[in-house]
């Protein structure tokens, strides 16, 4: 097969590559709308009308039996994207000037310059093999259009653990390539970022990498005029420095915004952003020490530097206090920096929700966090990627959905989560009208199922270790990660109230009462913020421990249900065969993880089942 | 440091490495007793009198101030270095012939090709490097001299998992080095041996390993021709089949009967022995299958093959039921086969006993097994090597102390645990008396303190899985390998008598009684074979939890206190700090693993430290 045969899903009304002759938004907003009109067979006119005053905006008006597009210099191309997929779906456009909620829609692939992608689970690298750039250019611009469909105009495309020898992204030698690759990306309004290593001028020659040592600013400033001259539009820099083993400022004493500053400072003078990762804890926490409790960890180190950060410094901060678990109360981070530009960082790749096996669709999940998160705290959201050398692009078919909808959830975070997935639905699949609810409907209820039969309400870490497929509830549980849910004969959880380990301070009162009160603590985060004992009877009547077997019989019943489902659905192939596989292993993970949970809280607890279902002991 | 300056300790009274230009066993051992004698600044006369007949015998009778040294081609090389080490430490030579209880003493290396070792913990390969031979021709002497001087008389250099492309060992490019490696330890009186792909025929046109196909009994036999033409003394070759992955005869409903005699029939012509490991259970258990029982497989698929196995075929069995665990019973298939040749397999390298870190000497462990098991029932020993390309060969210092006593137990297991531990230690450290003794109680109490703060009373596999350092109750608990304790909050084990997996049944009356009844079921192996309540009370009056608590808090202390007679010992450098050095690691490790074993039992059954020592919660 051709890479050219390659194409996700919602793309399939616009099968042809774009010419690679195209070099402006415009020049590919006016391709693709003869390409769909043609493929559709529309003959409706379509006026395209550029104001660059528009910017990343654009207007689509009605007039006659057609449409007069007005769009900025990349305003135009999404605009272009919104009318087909209007066109294809049935929908009606948007009324009036569409704009982007958040300047920056940023794609973090983790991919290591060997080919391999860390937590990367659709195969290897689109961009690297072998310790260099080897990547399809046709395969390049269906990326890159992929990501303009929807809004996404940042791709970072090494991993945020700079690994020998991606660090040579920004060395003189890999620049001229780099520069291809932005070439590629450019027209489709989409700008690289770069994951640097924040040591690197210790690999240069210097001596030190102490961010208030003038050489290292020095070293920085000259390597950002470099840089830029060979990428004029270069999105930034992103860092993860002082976590999980990543050299950084504390090294030599400083704070993570003498840092921060010191890069954004390099960046200034070209316009741009210093994204800099708020992934910050001991990794090397003894499970003795009761006193540490890792999702403070983030919080305790960045909320007193609220308002120390430049202007072009971006905080990226994972969603929750932890590690995109199932399930987690939204950080406190991101309610703390009233001063600061945030980017909301959410996980496509299924880290430890699945891996492009299970079936897991992730708007219910963002929206849930929007009804903690006021939108105008953050500046920006990023997304850890799901993409990968398979021909589908996301492994299964449709672990798309979540690339789909994050870039138009990025654009605008008021959209319906339902309403997302029903129009990459009929994007992708021109199903029967039953069909297509029963498709909507299966996706949306998924992160229900996996949550049902993997964590019990809250409680998170009980995967594989290194892996994070599959059950092991003493996995972590003597571990230096600082992930530990102390489950003993009576009781499980970890309290972190007041009384606790104080963790619910980090929030503002409401927040913080909310949690800390057993009442209004919702069920599905109760283990999170309260120990309790397994007689503990929850609000609806049931103990908890009930809850915990309930929890997973129903969620293995419900992922069998799924499967009934989706036997139904006239989906194409090879996505129905791929689908069909993937659910036999998504149903052997369900069962496992039924399985051991219950036997694990059955042996520590010593309570059947109250309605007699297979427990083994 | 030059290869050559590398030495296991024991042989430190012969510093220089034998010439290569000899080419006798005969010249080897005039060479070390002329050298042994001008360092050690003796000066009595030696007479060599070489006699075919004694082959691999000797005797050493006294004449006037010198010795008489009577031996076959072999024989007189193993009577120069029992010579030498008498003298060096002040002991008495054996009177009378001296002749060794078992034909063949192997030593089984699980190197690779690619330079790794399984189980490996003293670096990389000795033989192997990037996929290619890669030695040291020093070094080999050196290796063959050690296996030499304490009787070890085949070495099989690769891994009994034959990973590509090791399988080329027995093809025409590989076999002239291969050659040329036997030749450097053909003096020594050591003759090769291979690990073997059962499968290897399908990598080389056939469509069938089928035993009983007669393409397949033509190939090896053709094979063995070829290998024999280059290396004529080989010792013949090992093989893992059907086990953990390996293919072998049950892939063509074949017997392991079938698979071994027809490999033995191709070897036989020229006197090669073919090794065949009964290593064989599902790696693939269920762990909610309660009727398959590990321990139980080697019998049952074995020991209804008694007396069905050719002349040259040798079964090479663990000492234990399971697989090189810190306590097991004698395993029952090496009580079972009356038959047929059996070498019994035990395991240098320390992959359950502390990677050569943590200080485990291992000869009281093997008399315990000979305990059991009749010394006439074995035909041979075979030994799981601990060596790498370390300075000293076996990481730890100490560690050497296992494959010198190795050796000398199979050539006599009668030989006192005790005293091949002091003449290692005599031969290898010049210690005053007093510290002479502290060393030699140190190691003799060492399998027993590893065994305190690990594994509690036979439970076995509460290890990190993968890796085998360090503790993980539940590393195993529902994993694929059949290695289960289910500890609940009541009591833990599993019952192994008649009444419940019945693997007692597989023993005579006599052993099957002894286990049976838990009165005279050893305290040390109770769990290996009963499932027992925490209150369960033992013959000293003390609780089943308790226990558990004292020994782990005992084991640590006992480790502390090795560590301080450590710091007495007048050890030579480099020695001294690396043995220092290892113990800060193992004081770590059983710290860890005392206070992890403690806190999983005291979650589980909620019953405090009757002492009121330190558990966490």
């Amino acid at each position: 097969m051709k890479h050219s045969d390659h194409s996700l899903t919602w793309l399939t009304c616009l099968p042809e590559a774009v010419p690679a002759q195209a070099v402006t938004p415009l020049d590919v907003a006016r391709a693709e709308i003869n390409q769909a009109l043609a493929v559709m067979q529309h003959s409706i006119p379509v006026v395209l009308r550029p104001d660059s005053t528009l910017s990343e905006s654009f207007c689509l008006e009605r007039e006659g039996e057609g449409y007069i597009l007005t769009g900025g210099s990349t305003g135009i191309l999404y605009g272009a994207y919104r009318l087909i997929m209007s066109l294809k779906t049935g929908g009606t456009p948007p009324s009036g000037v569409q704009q982007p909620r958040y300047a920056l829609r940023m794609l973090n692939c983790w991919d290591n310059a060997e080919g391999t992608i860390e937590r990367g689970y659709s195969g290897r690298s689109l961009f690297f093999e072998d310790g260099r750039f080897d990547y399809d250019p046709v395969r390049m611009r269906q990326l890159a259009r992929m990501l303009a469909s929807v809004g996404v105009n940042v791709i970072c495309i090494n991993n945020v653990n700079v690994h020998d020898p991606a660090h040579k992204l920004i060395e003189e030698d890999w620049l001229p390539q780099l520069s291809d690759l932005a070439a590629i990306f450019r027209p489709y309004g989409v700008r690289l970022m770069v994951s640097i290593d924040y040591a690197h001028p210790l690999r240069c020659g210097l001596d030190t990498a102490d961010p208030l040592d003038p050489r290292v600013a020095d070293w920085w400033k000259t390597r950002a005029q470099l840089v830029y001259r060979y990428i004029p539009d270069l999105a930034g820099f992103l860092v993860k420095a002082d976590s999980e083993h990543r050299p950084g400022p504390f090294t030599y004493g400083r704070t993570h915004a003498d840092g921060a500053n010191m890069l954004a400072r390099a960046l200034a003078p070209f316009g741009g952003a210093l994204v800099w990762r708020c992934f910050v804890y001991n990794c090397l926490q003894d499970w003795r020490d009761t006193k540490t409790d890792r999702p403070m960890a983030a919080y305790k180190h960045y909320a007193c530097l609220d308002g120390q950060f430049d202007r072009n410094v971006i905080l990226q901060i994972k969603n929750g206090p932890f590690d995109f678990q199932v399930r987690e109360p939204v950080s406190p981070l991101l309610l703390a920096m009233a001063h600061t530009n945030m980017a909301l960082e959410v996980q496509l790749a299924q880290e430890y929700t699945g891996h492009q096996i299970d079936i897991y669709a992730m708007p219910p999940m963002w929206k849930e966090i929007f009804d903690d998160l006021p939108k105008e705290r953050i500046t920006a959201m990023a997304a850890v990627g799901n993409l990968g050398r398979d021909m589908n692009y996301t492994g299964h078919p449709f672990a798309a959905v979540n690339l789909f909808a994050f870039g138009l959830t990025a654009w605008n975070p008021d959209t319906d989560p339902a309403a997302l997935i029903r129009t990459w639905c009929r994007l992708s699949y021109a199903l029967p009208a039953a069909q297509e609810d029963a498709l909507v409907s299966l996706l949306l209820g998924s992160r229900g199922v996996y949550e049902k039969y993997t964590a019990p309400l809250g409680l998170c870490w009980m995967v594989e270790p290194h892996g994070h497929y599959g059950p092991s509830p003493m996995g972590y549980e003597y571990a230096l990660w600082g992930t530990y849910h102390k489950a003993n004969r009576d009781a499980v959880g970890i309290d972190r109230t007041a009384s606790g380990t104080g963790y619910t301070r980090q929030y503002d009162k409401t927040l913080c009462d909310k949690y800390e009160n057993l009442n209004t603590c919702p069920d599905n985060l109760k283990l999170f913020f309260h120990r309790l004992r397994y007689d503990y009877v929850m609000a609806d009547g049931r103990t908890l421990i009930q809850r915990i077997y309930d929890d997973h019989f129903e969620g293995c019943e419900e992922a069998e249900a799924m499967a009934r489902v989706l036997e139904t659905l006239d989906l194409p192939e090879p996505d129905r065969s791929e689908a069909a596989r993937r659910m036999a292993l998504q149903l052997k993970n369900a069962r496992e993880w039924r399985d051991v949970t219950n036997t694990f809280f059955y042996r520590l607890s010593g309570v059947s089942d109250a309605k007699g279902r297979r427990i083994y002991d």
